[in-house]
């Protein structure tokens, strides 16, 4: 099963191997499997062509990966067969971190204060999804040989280590909240819908300072980890945050059906902050350049089949019906992969996108082709996809007998199936 | 003069002994010299006692600055009398740090590259006045002991060292410039005033988004320089650009006549983003602790004063008549020193401060006060003993026969002078 891991794993990295985003594979039907880790920029031009290519290939990958999350579930540990809690498992320092974080965000004018505590207050923390990933992969990687040997007091450095990979999480949960922040500052258009964000109740500006104010901390926070390639990673996240949500609000028309740019913009605006920051905590260990990429990849194609689900939520709702979600996403011209596969089977419906979504009739006509096409199961099998490859990157770690090791990479194997199985 | 220029550096560093800013000084009248060390937090509900305590002692100070510019001017080098020209001095490296500027704000997204180049493009670069501090500053602090032996490739070594001190300039401006766009989103009461900012012409959202895309190429710029200390410090300046913003939006009306805050929030919006460049260029030198925070004084005090001069010249615009500047800020409801100042000599004026300046009636007898007062010269001695202050942190640096360094002494002291003499 390591074996299968590490093959999947290497045909994963293929993807990331170039700082922009080049989407997965591009190798036509019956080629010989290791044609898979050919890599091809994804263009416009031959959709279709690359698109079916992807899909015959991914059913593959996605055969040769079926349970591969429950393959390493039992087979890291035959005698632990239940399935673990991944937020559990983390509690205890998920308050710890949480603590730290309110008193991080103190600030001493008070409207900043209460601006920049917004999304730190209990009960408005949200699921803390990135801290428990980070949590989690701080264990999964632990490995006591890269520290100090036993007789210099290691208990100190032991926790040393586990304070700087906690700052990680801190820090990335800032630069989340702050993106949240600057994202939310709306445009004339969305306030007219009167969205009741903080820039609503407290003004824009103040929420672009809040934000500022956050990311600031991150910065002087990540300074403190005294690491400069972690400062580095952790500020191309936030270039990356600011790219994609760019992308997403000026995407000209020919930009709109390209399944490359939608990938690029996903990477950026989801999949970044978390891979970087699962790496940094790799670095921070003193990890090896290819432990720190598996960590990398766990966090990038965690954060792909994410937002995947997303968007297929966005179409379905908690139900599986489709136009039960919100539709948000259509409705404001956003289009994303459930209408872009639709659209490889039905052509004609880049006219209907090209036309907008104004027309609340014309977001039905989009939606009666998604319902005949194969759009939101083919979304679903892509995040399967990406999850699994999340999951290889775990089987792939160094191996390790440690209890606490395997039961964290466990969790994190569990946390992709969570990602691809939820409702909401 | 040296000894007395260190004397000075002494007072004017006992008011940046804590991270909050303390106001300057507060001993009464007639006491002896040595007690102008000590440092009192200035308080609104004592504010006359200690802002006449502090005209008196400043007064004294004044005196005994008088014209040490020109005294560092002359005595540094006898044989060179003319005024130097601070810009053209470092004019050819001015125009190097702003091709590389161009060049570090190329994004990928074409409408975030535009937004980020706004300021940047050739002419609308502005005076490009922290640039010239830093640039000088670097040359002034100049010393060749301190980097490796001659046989050990110096000149590469020089040239690296300059080109990272180049790269705080260009960190500098970069936040500089980011802070310009954050402080023109507009919450709604501005935007019916119809600025033509950039968040104007391209909206909120995307004039966010350019800002926090040059805060993050900050970022990496910053952690390029592998000093996790210059990282904490610069991060320090962008947390004070957005206290000092929050402390001006969010004044409660016992604050708006306190002296105290208005010279904190100075400090964070105006001072604090140039002296902590200042001290950076000095810590990338390999400087101690001494001379670093005298590079620090400096950039505050000359911040300072550029702050308290800028007040004035919206009461006055270029002429030195009362009312004839923008009165920008007084309509704006932002009580700058001439005012405070005044309300010292006519305590009535404070109830004409609460009432707001809405109504232009209220403007008009504020003015009035203001002209009956000593508030403007009273506010130009202030930026003046700043001024004076800088250079005398200059005065104190350690010795050096070097031209260029002593060139470059000159012009910055020259600069703390164009400052208080400008008249736009």
């Amino acid at each position: 099963m390591v074996l299968l891991a590490r093959a999947l794993h290497r045909i994963s990295r293929a993807s990331a191997s170039s700082s922009r985003y080049r989407w997965l594979f591009s190798s036509p039907q019956n080629q010989p499997p290791q044609l898979l880790q050919s890599t091809h920029f994804y263009s416009p031009v031959d959709s279709s062509q690359k698109v079916l290519g992807c899909r015959v290939i991914y059913s593959w990958v996605s055969n040769a990966l079926t349970n591969v999350g429950e393959q390493i579930q039992s087979q890291s540990n035959p005698a632990v067969e239940e399935k673990l809690d991944p937020f559990s498992l983390v509690a205890d320092e998920l308050s710890v971190v949480a603590n730290r974080l309110r008193s991080m965000v103190v600030a001493e004018v008070p409207k900043l204060a209460s601006a920049a505590e917004y999304f730190f207050k209990i009960g408005a923390e949200g699921k803390r999804f990135r801290p428990t990933v980070l949590l989690l992969m701080a264990t999964a990687i632990d490995a006591p040989t890269l520290r100090p040997p036993p007789h210099t007091a290691v208990n100190t450095s032991s926790m040393e280590l586990r304070t700087r990979q906690q700052s990680v999480a801190e820090i990335t949960e800032m630069i989340h909240v702050a993106s949240l922040l600057h994202d939310d500052v709306l445009d004339d258009a969305d306030r007219r819908r009167g969205i009741g964000s903080l820039n609503f109740l407290m003004g824009n500006k103040l929420a672009v300072l809040a934000g500022d104010f956050l990311l600031s901390r991150a910065c002087v926070a990540l300074a403190s980890l005294k690491n400069t390639e972690v400062v580095s990673l952790m500020a191309r996240a936030v270039e990356h945050l600011v790219t994609g949500e760019t992308m997403q609000m000026t995407t000209k028309s020919e930009q709109r059906c390209s399944m490359d740019y939608y990938m690029q913009k996903t990477y950026y605006k989801t999949a970044s902050l978390i891979s970087n920051s699962c790496k940094a905590i790799a670095l921070l260990t003193g990890h090896t350049a290819e432990v720190a990429m598996l960590a990398y990849d766990y966090g990038k194609n965690l954060g792909l089949a994410f937002q995947l689900i997303d968007d297929v939520l966005d179409f379905t709702g908690t139900s599986s019906s489709l136009g039960k979600g919100s539709l948000s996403d259509i409705r404001h011209g956003i289009i994303t992969a459930p209408i872009l596969f639709a659209i490889e089977e039905f052509p004609e419906l880049r006219s209907i996108v090209a036309r907008g979504f104004d027309n609340p009739a014309n977001v039905d006509l989009a939606l009666e082709y998604l319902g005949r096409s194969q759009g939101i199961q083919r979304t679903r099998e892509l995040a399967t996809m990406h999850a699994n490859l999340a999951s290889a990157a775990i089987g792939s770690l160094p191996e390790s007998d440690d209890e606490n090791v395997l039961k964290s990479r466990r969790a994190l194997v569990e946390l992709t199936q969570r990602v691809i199985t939820r409702t909401k």
